[in-house]
């Protein structure tokens, strides 16, 4: 079964807003094993739009659509198609009342005139119901051909296609599943070389390697006749990554770096206490993102000035004018004493240079130093990340989170 | 002149990412004037790209295509291209001595032979340098047609296209400019009602509500032969905006609340000192991440626990027992602690129920107090935010620069 997705709307031509529909239902879709050759984003213009349904349906057997679904007069994807299909619009009862129920709960409202032409469907269309919206979705099959249009809001589109539209769609027989392995802590070259054998000789599942902005990923994709021969498929060949990467991959799929320090944080009742410069807060921010961060967070401190640094954790000025503020034992030191104020078992300290000002030859811009305090010592680490401001924040936030998950779980190992 | 963009590539056909070259293609294009018709998605099969350069050729004067100019085997845009418009590939002396130059300054690398493909162009082509990647633009001209074929990454097709690209295509005669308006503190249907007469009235410029995360924007359109008149357009329609939504409007375009919250900080030399106990680190964060803040930003606490708040911010204990953390009574003792502590001009303080876990029927989560300390007084304002756990940290800290910024603006006016 091949399909086409078709986007309509001037918000999408003039580059307004970004199709992330299209990236849903193709991603959908490819779970059910149905291939996706094409995805096309037209104008809310009658010809235009009946020239993509016309072309849709002469090459794909499934055809979505998104958007133009509205009360207003530019609102004409049904129309288009129903013209398309050679089918008359009639009014669908069911929808009426509840749109007419709809608005009348809404004290000193009336249903605009405008909105019963969303209770309209094409002669044999099935309805598909809408919880988050006033257009139905509209399921229309001819002559071996489906049509599925949708409304263009996502927080519309994609309940309604996950809950309503995806279990009738039909088997394919064969299904399409992956999972994706985050690493951190090798470059993307030296990965590649290191899994380089792998990703060229697999075929099912295929490996692929995916561009992020600080972290790399791989993709396993694998198809299959079942869920559990993809599963088995994809369990083997992350076995083999695993092989190669080890500790380097932190997480799979939609797991992030902060949801596996706090697990491991968790699962020992360990507590925590980070004291940043030059990360500016966004350490505890990522951790507190976390549901239920309070168990192991106890405090952040955001150390911006020297001033701060000396009144609210401690560090001797005499360290600060020694060595710099910007400093493997100043690191040190903001790490030892957020453990220490707040009696936490592990504390962190980040110091470092995030431009695009301060920079010099010998502390250029990127110079970050993170320290780690355990019970045991308190290490340090030097990195010299590149980018942006904002790059080098979250670069600094994932290596200080990832010193924290190695130390964790080679206590365990 | 018509346009159309089209996109090569599996992963996004398989919806592993979202098509952001043909958002970012179609605003530059409408910036010039240049309709968009149609935008096509196409994997990197031959006959399908075939058949999506030929539907483009015969409906618009103008392609462009991102993506298949890598140097595997997969990458066949630029083959395919010089099939359908019967043009040999010849191989670029300037561009193949380039990419030699460039691997050979990495030691012990060698530029495999795949990618001499890439030096590789159409006969009669233009070269476009690629000043981020090794695979460079094409340009090609034949018979009143132009093509337009990018590298995929937007890292490296974005500035090839503002910086080589814009500058060669054709004067349209009448060009389109955009502006966005910013509000908050307003619901999103308080401010439809308040601007509604002008959105159905106005044709141009058009005035389009455009629904975003956290903040309501109202995107300003204006068509008109020149820049000049644009701006004038642009500038009277603001004017208008202005006089309804008085205060509320914060920022434009690119302009981010921190942004505004800085500048005014910064003019007049203020200090801030923030403690955080809901937002974890966020308001730290999003200050800190305007360049130059170390100038106001003195300190940031993120007390997340009872003992933190006593033990860093001297919050009385006696407080915590009877008020409870998530009081108008703590948020206040912590902005001016926090402010004392840091010897600020301003202090804020921010505590709150976050979630999804901490809820009660008298304290929901989403509950938020935020003061405001300043050499006047403390002000503490009551919030119920709604949401998940992100979304709640979000709102409460643009509710908390937003006090910030009415403070200093009242102040001035």
């Amino acid at each position: 079964m091949r399909a086409e997705i078709i986007a309509t709307g001037t918000e999408l031509l003039l580059g307004q807003i970004v199709n992330t529909n299209a990236r849903f239902l193709a991603e959908k879709l490819a779970e059910k094993g149905i291939d996706v050759y094409w995805q096309t984003v037209v104008g809310d213009n009658p010809l235009r739009l009946e020239e993509a349904f016309r072309l849709a349906l002469s090459r794909a057997d499934l055809v979505l659509s998104s958007g133009g679904l509205g009360p207003t007069a530019d609102d004409i994807t049904k129309e288009t198609l129903a013209k398309v299909m050679g089918l008359p619009l009639e009014p669908h009862a069911g929808w009426q009342e509840y749109l007419e129920q709809l608005f009348s709960r809404r004290p000193g409202f009336r249903m605009p005139p405008s909105n019963r032409k969303q209770a309209l469907l094409p002669r044999g269309a099935r309805l598909i119901a809408n919880e988050n919206g006033t257009a139905p979705g509209i399921w229309v099959e001819k002559e071996g051909k489906i049509v599925v249009l949708m409304p263009g809001p996502p927080r519309e589109l994609e309940p309604m296609f996950t809950k309503h539209v995806m279990p009738l769609l039909p088997e394919t027989g064969s299904i399409i599943m992956s999972r994706v392995l985050k690493i951190t802590g090798l470059g993307e070259s030296l990965m590649e070389e290191l899994v380089s054998d792998l990703v060229r000789a697999q075929t099912n599942p295929t490996i692929a390697p995916l561009a992020r902005q600080n972290e790399s990923h791989l993709r396993i994709s694998a198809k299959a006749k079942s869920r559990e021969e993809c599963l088995r498929l994809l369990a083997a060949t992350e076995e083999k990554l695993l092989a190669r990467l080890g500790e380097h991959v932190f997480a799979r799929d939609e797991e992030t770096m902060e949801e596996v320090v706090a697990g491991l944080l968790m699962a020992k009742k360990y507590t925590l206490a980070v004291a940043e410069s030059c990360t500016g807060g966004l350490l505890a921010h990522t951790l507190t993102n976390v549901p239920g961060s309070s168990a192991f967070f106890l405090s952040g401190l955001v150390t911006y000035s020297n001033a701060a640094k000396e009144r609210l954790l401690h560090v001797p000025s005499s360290l600060l004018a020694e060595k710099g503020a910007v400093s493997a034992e100043v690191a040190q030191a903001m790490a030892g004493n957020a453990r220490e104020l707040a009696h936490s078992t592990l504390g962190v300290g980040i110091t470092g240079i995030a431009g695009p000002d301060g920079g010099s030859p010998e502390k250029p811009v990127g110079l970050v130093y993170i320290a780690l305090a355990t019970p045991e010592d308190v290490r340090v680490k030097r990195f010299n990340f590149f980018g942006k401001r904002e790059n080098i924040k979250e670069r600094a936030v994932l290596a200080a989170l990832n010193m924290i998950r190695l130390y964790l779980i080679r206590q365990t190992g």
